[in-house]
């Protein structure tokens, strides 16, 4: 229990905070790039700096199989490894375990697997989890926790949700405790309010510097995450910053928001910016579209980033026809500027006591998929 | 005849000049990264110019066909296209279409080939070439010439050159004359003393901004090449910058400095970058080699560049092993400024009348080739 965290201010269910850790404090609510195998991608991390980003996401699964978390440790952390002394949160490997290894058997002890890259037989438990992150000097430690796929029976879910908790009791009591360095729990449950509210209590009961919402943005879509997010984030400790995992798009994160949650990670600008599509403030645009040959402007009028100060879309059509790495490397850092800049518009807004006004100008322009006429 | 160089100092035949552009001087001897496709590979343009370069190589060929003179040129030209606000030489083309296009065909008028990209044809001449480099906007444009390939018998050495002769007069007919802008002729002969004599005859009496060295460094050695630089830059008019094209690995440049030449481009320092191979002052260092995985050390100590300074050789080698493109981009950067601290070192030991002593020290330390005990 040593992350300080301040609930500075609410609009109805949204809330403005502050979570200091041992490098650094973290305005919420906020989005953390993923630096997956400790670099976020195509960027260099004064470059994630630049876009305001004030924490990162490191995957134990990845880093644990490659460098090693041994490694790690021996070159410092991953702090000085990847050259990035603002905070790090590190997710606990048992989402990756499952979506990414092979031959995964799972028992009460924890999930048994082989590495996707050279077949390496790996026992992952909660007691290792911690350690790995313990290692990788992650501020923030996820407790190692089964993500419930979707869509699950009641029984399944509850079986489920029931073995995490005592994974998460596990995981709280390996965790070793330092100044500025905490664990979260994990809340799950899938979509059954009941469950949810199990999950909560037994969580709150062994006590966490944060709670995190797991088991949605699995495949149930927006309109089911949201339901679930009408009652799970109000069953968390209102003093406690609560993250919903692997979420999302813009859309997303603001009706999240407005549900209560103070932090997001998503793969998704980091992604998108390798494949061409970029966020604006209208909708996502496909830069390789032909009707960018010969457009001047800037990808996103009015953004700040080096692409949209110093390039025209034409340039960057050019890049990416072209297979040129300046063309992810322009792109992903829009994209990360974009989100921060929609946290930074968010924290704003609740600040001045503006948050509905900042909805609803933001569902006005908002647009899903490439936007033909931008 | 729009370029003014003025020679500063001479060390025997080495010699240390400054060549004045409407984007700038470059400090001669210089050695220019190579920018394909308007984007040096995995750089942004700030970077390149934190490493010192002070001049970049576009290639006429690519840019031709994508995307386009007549595009670049809409867009206000090649330095604005890619926010590059310094010098720009660009080359002709001729080069590139004898290596990389299909179904080529020499003839007087010039070549016709098919585009390596959709198959276009394409005739590609003297006038044609001009006519490209202007719209791209190129400070230093080069003649349009045939390299003549490696080995050659003298008859086809001389014809073949001869062509290039009147391809240049031709070329300087058709280019535009602008203030700070130049056209540089380029001495062919392959080996022969006789026909690189004739060539700069003819160069000569045309009269350019420039005089560049081609047909050299086409697969003849280091050896053939030193001999024919032994005589090449002397038969130049001295009070004109020389370039000698696509060279090369750094013990080739301080050879050819020593030798009487002024400038350079190659792509083996932003190639290597992408294939895991760095520069260093004790020889090349393959960062994939398993010797490196738990390596606190920078890639190169001394070294003043984002990689030595803020990484360890452990980081770099797990990014290249996990396919990071930041990996590439910070070798990149290093190799390019690893190139621009010799050329430094270079033009510093000229200005204090230290050559004699700088080679000693070079050939001393500098080995080729992959050093294992790095």
């Amino acid at each position: 229990m040593s992350l300080k965290f301040d609930l500075l201010k609410t609009s109805n269910k949204a809330r403005l905070g502050q979570l200091h850790t041992a490098h650094g404090t973290i305005d919420t609510p906020a989005f953390m790039p993923v630096g997956t195998c400790a670099t976020v991608k195509a960027l260099k991390p004064e470059t994630v700096a630049g876009t305001g980003a004030q924490i990162l996401l490191g995957n134990t699964y990845h880093l644990m199989l490659r460098p090693g978390e041994d490694l790690v440790e021996k070159m410092g952390g991953l702090h000085k490894f990847m050259n990035w002394d603002k905070p790090i949160l590190t997710d606990s490997g048992g989402f990756q375990v499952m979506s990414l290894s092979e031959l995964r058997k799972i028992t009460e002890e924890g999930v048994e697997f082989r590495s996707h890259l050279d077949g390496t037989k790996i026992m992952l438990t909660p007691e290792y989890s911690m350690q790995i992150q313990h290692k990788l000097d992650s501020n923030i430690t996820m407790c190692f926790d089964e993500c419930t796929p979707y869509p699950a029976t009641h029984e399944v879910a509850k079986d489920s949700m029931q073995m995490s908790m005592r994974w998460a009791k596990r995981s709280k009591t390996a965790f070793v405790n330092r100044d500025g360095y905490g664990i979260f729990g994990i809340q799950q449950g899938s979509t059954f309010e009941d469950l949810r509210k199990e999950s909560s209590n037994k969580l709150t009961e062994i006590g966490f510097d944060g709670y995190a919402i797991g088991g949605l943005a699995v495949g149930e879509g927006q309109e089911e995450m949201f339901k679930a997010l009408d009652f799970a984030p109000d069953m968390l400790p209102t003093d406690k910053p609560r993250y919903l995992m692997g979420v999302g798009r813009p859309d997303d994160i603001v009706g999240a928001v407005d549900r209560g949650v103070d932090m997001f990670d998503c793969v998704m600008p980091t992604r998108s910016g390798r494949t061409a599509l970029g966020f604006t403030a209208r909708g996502t645009v496909n830069i390789r579209n032909a009707r960018h040959k010969e457009d001047h402007r800037p990808f996103e009028e009015g953004c700040d980033c080096d692409l949209c100060k110093n390039y025209s879309r034409s340039y960057l059509h050019h890049l990416f026809k072209a297979n040129e790495i300046l063309g992810v490397m322009l792109l992903t850092e829009h994209n990360i500027r974009y989100y921060q800049r929609l946290m930074a518009g968010i924290r704003k807004a609740l600040k001045e006591d503006k948050f509905e006004e900042f909805k609803e100008d933001f569902y006005k322009t908002q647009a899903l998929g490439d936007i033909e006429e931008l």
